[in-house]
């Protein structure tokens, strides 16, 4: 197969469309024939050395996309005598989906979407979303496990409780406006321009906040403080995000923009009750990813098929023009999701 | 009534036993009379100007004691057409008792303890444990509501899980470890000398680290990391806690002993997918402290009823010496718990 080689680990831009090995499935894997690929910060990051792929994963980039399912690796071996059971049943959350050659998929990957085929466990398969093209479904996996995984499962939201998302006008963003609010929360978002808090009020955002000109800590006490903070700054706004928080409030860092080492004032965290946790999807074990894609197809996919979430593909390329990608990602031209093409 | 009432703000040791007016119970709350106060760490740090009651609370000093209903408050008027629910109803943990009159009972205190008597709400009352005395009893409100609504509520501990409890000679740390020794973890603790570390190994702990000469960090390496970790000291051990933690570890941050603000690396926490939470007891709100009491008595109960933990009161003083109760808990002269006798 083809597949996107990186030819000089020094060079972040040297990617190339390169006959490689397929890949082999695993037992208990599927290997998919990819149509679409969705571009991440971390592919940018992958490709800068700074974001390798977990142990025994493919090197390929991409962490999301969607195609046609070829074939399957050999039987699992069941550890129970009465036959076997799946992480997702195990989960207790979404009954498993029967999945047979042939059929369309999005897949949640720790590595391996720049590519004509990836192996894939098949508890990491999400359904095509009824009225979502394949392109589409490439975009919205990743974002939608990520917003799912965290607000719904590590926060636990609730309605009538408040959210503040930084960077609301971005990928992450845009997808948590959207599904907090229909979710029923008040929705704070931080953005720098009147263009993007726009868009943001568009998606369902209440309180809009231009962090270029107000101080968020300031907006966030004045209504209370937040129940949960969504945060992709990590260091640069640990103090003011603990200021933020309202009682028993819980910070939840997914990337770090702003620096991987702050201050953390214990006791102003202490004097609210309050929690953070730090996160991300990609390491987690096989059962947890299996967990986050069922509970995210059963609380998620219902608001893409209703239209409540919309799709953010605003830019597709082909997959050969990889490197391209990266740079329209880096230089912020696009917003909105951009996602690569195979055939 | 008769209290201990401090005579001069400066002065933390200027404790009297005093005159002063009977505290009138509100709606929800009961009258009873002390016979036992438990002397905590919190009260010298109050008697000492750094921790002051919550709004609305007594400003005389104690947290727990154990007594006699004498009377209840008026009562509540309901905002639900259909009759009064409880929040330890709401709480779907734990049937309301119904307190009468000439019950005995332990109390979880905002404040008030060391009186003649206090006015509480009845959703902060406790049976006395079958088999204890109400010396006793007053000598163990305190920490199994801390203890169980850390291990138990905000860590969710498991079966089979390892926890770090740090300080496992003091008060909190004998009755973690107990704790989490029943309820079927492996337990590992930290303490400062051979004899404390024994002591700890007799109630159950596992793996015994003498922080004088051992890295907890190593040593909790060694066994896979840490997924909870008890902690008293803040920011002197927050670095070394967040390294200690195992995937999706939790640290529980419930003393600050070694400081308020410490540097937090949020790129190790996030390669764990791990949490913090700071957190304590008084300063929750009464909606919470009863979801606490009625998770305590439930898990907590059987096992001091059936003597899988033990009473840890050491030393009894009549109440007028406060002051030379707190003079002793400041010296660690007194290993175990200390508590004031009224009458």
């Amino acid at each position: 197969m083809k597949a996107i080689i990186q030819q000089d680990t020094t060079d972040p831009t040297s990617l190339a469309w390169t006959d490689t090995d397929d890949p082999t499935p695993r037992p208990g894997e599927a290997l998919v024939r990819i149509h679409a690929a969705g571009v991440n910060r971390g592919d940018v990051l992958q490709a800068a050395g700074h974001y390798p792929p977990p142990p025994g994963t493919s090197d390929i980039i991409g962490l999301e996309a969607a195609g046609t399912i070829e074939a399957f690796g050999p039987p699992v071996e069941s550890s129970h005598e009465s036959g076997s059971t799946s992480a997702g049943e195990k989960s207790g959350t979404q009954p498993v989906k029967q999945w047979s050659v042939g059929d369309q998929c999005g897949m949640l990957l720790a590595g391996g979407g720049y590519a004509e085929r990836v192996a894939v466990p098949v508890t990491q398969l999400f359904p095509v979303p009824r009225g979502w093209s394949l392109t589409d479904t490439a975009g919205v996996i990743e974002v939608a496990a990520t917003v799912w995984s965290n607000l719904g499962m590590v926060a636990d939201m609730q309605k009538d409780q408040t959210v503040l998302i930084h960077g609301g006008s971005g990928g992450i963003g845009t997808f948590a406006i959207q599904l907090a609010h229909a979710m029923g929360l008040t929705v704070a978002t931080t953005a720098g321009n009147a263009d993007n808090l726009e868009l943001c009020r568009s998606l369902g955002a209440d309180i809009l906040i231009n962090y270029r000109d107000d101080d968020f800590v300031v907006v966030m006490k004045e209504h209370g403080g937040a129940d949960i903070i969504l945060d992709i700054m990590g260091a640069k706004y640990l103090d003011s995000n603990v200021k933020a928080l309202g009682e028993k409030g819980h910070l939840v860092i997914i990337g770090m923009q702003g620096g991987v080492k702050g201050e953390l004032n214990i006791g102003r965290l202490l004097s609210k009750r309050g929690s953070i946790t730090a996160t991300n999807v990609r390491g987690r074990s096989l059962d947890d990813k299996a967990a986050v894609v069922a509970d995210t197809i059963k609380h998620v996919w219902p608001l893409l098929e209703d239209g409540t979430i919309s799709a953010q593909v605003t830019k597709t390329l082909p997959i050969a023009d990889a490197a391209e990608a990266h740079r329209l990602l880096k230089s912020r031209e696009v917003t909105g999701k951009i996602v690569l093409t195979v055939e």
